[in-house]
Order: structure tokens, then sequence, then C-alpha cells
């Protein structure tokens, strides 16, 4: 059997939100407790709470490891050179992408992704946020190219995003699979033009 | 005590929608019972099957009521002369008044309308449909007047639809009120960018 220490501050931490992540992938996060989680560690609830104060932090905790590959992914296309049309495209198909993903391989964590959507965790702000961040990005850089013509380019992306929201929210994601039109590709040809 | 009549076809169907609207709005559509609503209008559940040949249909007819004053706000906007743009405008801003007088106005009524949607339901459909007809025939206009640029107007309508879903759809209007930006002029203004 092995013990987890108590030294080991970040390396603990982020075993609790490994065995939480596994744990809510198979019986939900609601259901899940901290003693299930600590019970998995060979640890004491007590010591689950050194790391996290409230069973609501693990929940953003996992909610933000589950949102982080997006982000990421979102982060490195704004890094890329050339034209800034494609890179907006790429990302609202990779920010689709990502809750498709989820939603196929793991439906009890895309769960908890839309609870904390629907319910506006601190974790869905801030990764609205974080996407906000690269998608103004991209857009400075099509206007410094002369591709775009936006006065504001955080509201542009925030345009951009609630525009596409139908393909970037984890439960319209579902709801709307149904509606063939507009599909992403119409809905990002279209936000374009207004960019411009 | 007034008895209904059998003989009455569309003067009972539209009683047995009037009282259901008042039901619904009471005790919520999910709780209210085909024997409830028999009993407000002295008749035999037996007699509101002769006109509804299930609970759902007289759920899809509630709110085929509650949807058509907005329905007729749109066909009303597109018959009007001018300028595209403002008709397009005080479209959506009709949508989102719908849904939020509903919301103020009656909360159990507005979730009749949400599960309609959230389920796809047929009258949600419909009213779709008909919504996305006012908007082409504006979007339409507009090209006549050269004041858009548009080729295929039936789906720039649901694009523009579709952008505007967070005023459009009642659940995440109510879900995203608390974000302060898009507004739905910032949102507008972006379409109609699309548009010219």
């Amino acid at each position: 059997m092995k013990v987890v220490g108590d030294g080991g501050g970040p390396d603990t931490q982020l075993r609790i939100v490994e065995v939480a992540t596994r744990l809510f992938g198979q019986i939900g996060f609601q259901k899940t407790t901290v003693a299930d989680i600590a019970r998995e560690l060979h640890m004491s609830p007590a010591n689950v709470y050194r790391f996290f104060s409230a069973k609501s932090e693990i929940n953003e905790a996992v909610c933000r490891s589950q949102l982080a590959e997006t982000e990421a992914a979102l982060a490195d296309i704004a890094q890329r050179g050339g034209a800034a049309s494609p890179l907006l495209r790429a990302s609202i198909v990779a920010i689709e992408k990502g809750n498709a993903q989820r939603f196929l391989e793991n439906r009890k964590l895309h769960e908890l992704v839309e609870t904390a959507f629907n319910e506006n965790w601190p974790v869905a702000r801030e990764h609205a946020r974080k996407l906000n961040e690269s998608l103004a990005e991209i857009i400075a850089g099509g206007n410094a190219k002369g591709e775009f013509h936006v006065e504001d380019c955080g509201l542009a992306a925030i345009l951009v995003r609630s525009a596409c929201m139908r393909f970037c929210h984890p439960r319209l994601m579902v709801e709307c699979a149904q509606d063939p039109e507009p599909t992403i590709d119409q809905m990002i040809d279209f936000c374009l033009l207004a960019l411009r």
C-alpha cells in the first residue's frame, strides 16, 4: 500500500484532483464524497481538507483541469503566425471539439462542466476570460494586418464567442445538435464578415 | 354553474387551453392533470380527450398560445416599411422582451416554454420557423434596398437568431443575465455588420 506523505503539498493536491476526477467520472461529482476521495488515497478526510477547504473547491479544481486543454489549445493557436481568419476558425472549432470529446468520452465529467456553466462557477468565468483573451489576441493580429477592422478587440472576442454559443456552450452543443443549421463554418463565416 | 356544451368545437378547445393556461400558471404544467382541467370546466376527462388526444397536446397548445404574441409582433414588424436595420433590431428586441415578460410575470408558464425549447417540442420548432420567416423577410427587404448584401436570406435569418441566442432563448436569457456583455445592441450591431 502506497501511503501519501503529508509533506508533498502540490503533489498531494494534484493526486487529490486525479483521484477525484476518476471518481467523478465513475459515479458523478454529486455522489462522490470527500470521504470517498480520502479512502482511495489512504488518507483521512481531514487531510484532504488541508488542501481543499470544501468539496466545492475540489469540484472547481477537477473542472479546471477538464477545461485546461481547450485553454492551452487556444493559447497555442493565438501564438501561430499567418492570417487571423483561419486562426479564429481553428479556435472556435477547438472549443467545440473539446466539449464534444468530453461529452462522448465521459458523460459524467461533462455534467460537471455543464453544471459549472449553468451555475456560473468561478472556474467557468475564468475559462471564459482565458478564451476571450486568446480570441482578442487573434483579432488584434487581424487588425494589425488590415484583415479585420475592429475598434475594441476584447468586445469583438466576446461577440464572436456569444455568436458561436451554440457550439461553445457545453449543454447547448448537445441540445442544438439536431438542428442542421447553422453549421459551425457558416457561423464562423458570419462572424468573419462582421469583423472585416 | 355554466355548463360547456359538447357542440362548441373550436370554442371548447379554446376554453380548454384558457383553463389549462391558468392551471399551468398556478401549479405548473407537470402537476396539472387532464382531470384537473376537466373539473374546472365541469366536463369529463373523456370530453377533454375529444379535443386533445393526449396531455402533451394540451401542453403544446398552451405553449403555442404563449409564443403567439412574439410571432405576431415579428410578423407585424416585417410588414413595416423603411430601413431594414431598425426592423431587425426591433425584432430581436421583441423576442427578448416576450421572453423576459413571461419570465417576470409567470415563472411557471416560462418553465413550460423552457421545457418546450429544451426538449425540442414541435411547437418550439414551429416557433423558430415562424420567427426565421419574418427575419428573412426583413433581410430580403434590406437586400432589395441595397442596405444588406446577403445571398441566402433564409440562412442569414438563422445565423442572426443563432448569434442572438443569448437573448432569444428562454433559458439562456435568464442564465446569461449576469454577464454584462455583450448587450443586445452590441450583438445586433455585430450582426448588422455581417449583413452589410
